[in-house]
C-alpha cells in the first residue's frame, strides 16, 4: 500500500494501519484476551473482518495460534513479543486522545504493575536526558536510508 | 466507526485512523510540509483522497488553512499543538518498525535539536522513575471511564 515509502512508520502501518488492527492489538495486550468469540464479543466487530485481521497477525508474527488450553478443538490468538510491542504505540495513541479528544477525562490510566504508579509515554534524549517536545525532534538518516533520503539531510 | 468504544485510542483513531493519515501528518511533523502540491508529489498519493485528509484535519483542529506568504492565492496547511503532539505516536510507530520491520535498519534517526542526541520513545512510571515493557503495564479505570469499565479492574 505504502509502496515508495522507505519509512518505519509506513512498514508498521502496513501490518497494522487497517480498521480495527490496533483496537484488536489493544485488546489483547491490555485485556488479554485471545479468544475469537471474545474479541468478535467486545469489539462488535463483523466476524469476517475480525478473521482477516487475525490471520494477517498470525501472517505478520504479531500473534500466534495455540490450542486452547480449556477448550478441546478451540485455539487462541497469542500475542507475540512483536505484537506486544506495539503496546508502547497503542499507550502513545491513548495519551494524545486522552488529551485532545477525552471530554470526559481519561476512561483509563496505565499503570505499572510492580508499584501501582502511573505510566505515561514520553520521547527522552540519550544524550542530555530531557524529554523532548515533538516541536524540538529532527529526523537525521540512519543505516537504512536511501540516497534521497540521505540528501535531505537538515544542516 | 468505533461508537461503542469508551476510549481514547479509538477516538484517536477516528480523526487519524485513515489510510495515509498518519503519513501525512509524519511529513508535516518531521519534515516542515504544508503545501497540497509537496504533499502529494512526496507522497503519491491521489489527490482526492489527499484532499479528503488534509479537509478532515481543518476540520479536526488538527492542521489550520493559512494564505501562503510565498504565493498569492495559495494556501498552506500548518499543524496546531494538537496535530504537531501526534509526533510522539508516529515516532513510537516508527521505532517499533526500526525494530521489527527494517531489514536494512531505520531509515531514520530521531534526534534533539538542542543537543544533537538521538530519541527514542519509552513508557516511564512516576511513582519509581522505570521504564516498563509493556508486559509489566496494566490499565485502571480513570475518570472518563464508564459502569462497564469500572466493573472490569483488575485486582
Amino acid at each position: 500500500m505504502y509502496e515508495r515509502e522507505n519509512c518505519s512508520a509506513a512498514r508498521a502501518l502496513e501490518l497494522v494501519g487497517e480498521r480495527w488492527s490496533l483496537l484488536i492489538i489493544r485488546n489483547a495486550v491490555f485485556s488479554g484476551m485471545k479468544r475469537f468469540s471474545e474479541f468478535e464479543r467486545r469489539l462488535g466487530i463483523a466476524p469476517n473482518i475480525l478473521a482477516k485481521r487475525l490471520d494477517g497477525f498470525v501472517s505478520d508474527g504479531l500473534m500466534e495460534l495455540r490450542p486452547a488450553e480449556d477448550t478441546a478443538g478451540a485455539h487462541d490468538y497469542v500475542l507475540t513479543h512483536k505484537g506486544r510491542e506495539l503496546g508502547l504505540v497503542i499507550m502513545a495513541l491513548t495519551e494524545w486522545g486522552d488529551r485532545w479528544a477525552a471530554p470526559k477525562g481519561p476512561p483509563v490510566y496505565f499503570e505499572h504493575d510492580t508499584c501501582g504508579g502511573r505510566v505515561h509515554v514520553t520521547a527522552g534524549c540519550e544524550e542530555c536526558g530531557q524529554a523532548p517536545a515533538v516541536a524540538e525532534v529532527g529526523v537525521v538518516p540512519g543505516p537504512g536510508a536511501n540516497a534521497e533520503q540521505r540528501k535531505r539531510r537538515r544542516t
